[in-house]
């Protein structure tokens, strides 16, 4: 059997991420193709029970490295038990955020350094990395975000721009670095016309 | 105020720690010290609640690079929250095991690598490695082990002997590698005799 491909897709909060990805897997269902949606933070039992530690407690209850290390288990949980034994049964997986979002959240826009907590994220996902990432970009999205979850946004809502600006900065930084894995989309426009440069992104693995 | 000083007590199981962790806080305290004890895993409340998730489910439950991201993510804790507070307070701390523990057992023996694991826990950690590691070795440790715990040693009792072999042979090759930190110490003989040696391996230090 054919081994299937891990697809993730990224950006900052209101870029359309979470819209794309079920219009995505529709358009791959409809060539043909067997694919599994999953998401972070989360994904797996294990990974799931992760993140309920993380949310206990306050906002000094874990410090910045040891939550990265948390979120880095959970993720290698969530590749362990969704993502690696989807992929090697044939099927395509497309995750809505994956390890780049700890890049550029935790590691550039947090201060701990996109390599350390790569290397530490490598550790545990060992060469599982996206054989595909698609950054989408748009402009509005914090706004979208916004409008999207009105009153309970503010815990978005209330990061200045200059946070939003560290995230897709450091996006952009990891994509600057890894030209064949990450591909640049903009995500302005109709959701059809987004998905379609989405698809036009994979057309070398279709 | 004077920095306090770091010190851990390594080893397989059954050489003494525990019972040479209580002998060595008192000496200390007679010195004029003020000396806190603490242990891995665990050690803090965030460390605990990691270790609570870590015994959930069965021996399926998280890889081997997961459980050692978890165990990086609690000592963090164990850092952030005992560790580092009570040293910078001037006071002595005496760890029951900490960061060795996981480069012999987990990098060593169980074959995740100890440079691995190391830079792992060093992500986490940071600087605060210990400024001093004795490392008790005791020939009869595995068989002193099953008689202190009876029926509930099965699970250390089932390990074969090529086991306790690989651990510390691993505690070895770190003591090699790092030789001003870490000290062998000789632990047979009465309990007041292998404290008399630990003193002596912290001479520098008082
Ligand atoms: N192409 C688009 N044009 C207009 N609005 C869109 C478009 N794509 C998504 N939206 C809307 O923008 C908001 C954010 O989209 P969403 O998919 O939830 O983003 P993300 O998952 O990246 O946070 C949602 O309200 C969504 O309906
Ligand atoms: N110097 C010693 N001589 C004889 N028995 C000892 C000595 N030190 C410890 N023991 C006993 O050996 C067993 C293991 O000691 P313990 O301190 O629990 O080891 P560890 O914490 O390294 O597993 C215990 O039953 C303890 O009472
Ligand atoms: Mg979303
Ligand atoms: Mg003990």
């Amino acid at each position: 059997m054919a081994r299937g491909r891990f697809i993730t897709l990224e950006g900052g909060e209101g870029v359309g991420k979470s819209t794309q990805l079920a219009a995505l897997a529709e358009a791959l269902r409809a060539r043909g193709l067997t694919v599994v949606t999953t998401r972070e933070p989360g994904g797996s039992e294990g990974a799931e029970a992760i993140r309920r530690l993380l949310l206990e407690g306050g906002e000094e209850r874990w410090s910045a490295p040891a939550e990265a290390l948390l979120f880095a288990a959970a993720r290698t949980d969530h590749v362990d038990k969704i993502v690696r034994p989807a992929i090697l049964g044939g099927q395509w997986v497309l995750s809505d955020r994956f390890v780049d979002s700890s890049l550029a959240y935790q590691g550039g826009a947090g201060g701990l350094g996109i390599e350390a907590v790569r290397a530490v994220n490598a550790f545990g996902i060992e060469g599982w990395f996206p054989d595909r990432t698609l950054l989408l970009l748009h402009p509005e999205g914090a706004e979208r975000a916004r409008a999207r979850d009105g009153a309970a946004s503010d815990r978005i809502g209330g990061r200045p721009a200059s946070y939003h600006q560290a995230v897709e900065e450091s996006f952009r930084a990891i994509a600057a670095a890894e030209p064949e894995r990450v591909r640049l989309i903009d995500a302005s426009g109709t959701p059809e016309e987004v998905t379609a440069r989405l698809l036009a992104a994979l057309g070398d693995l279709l």
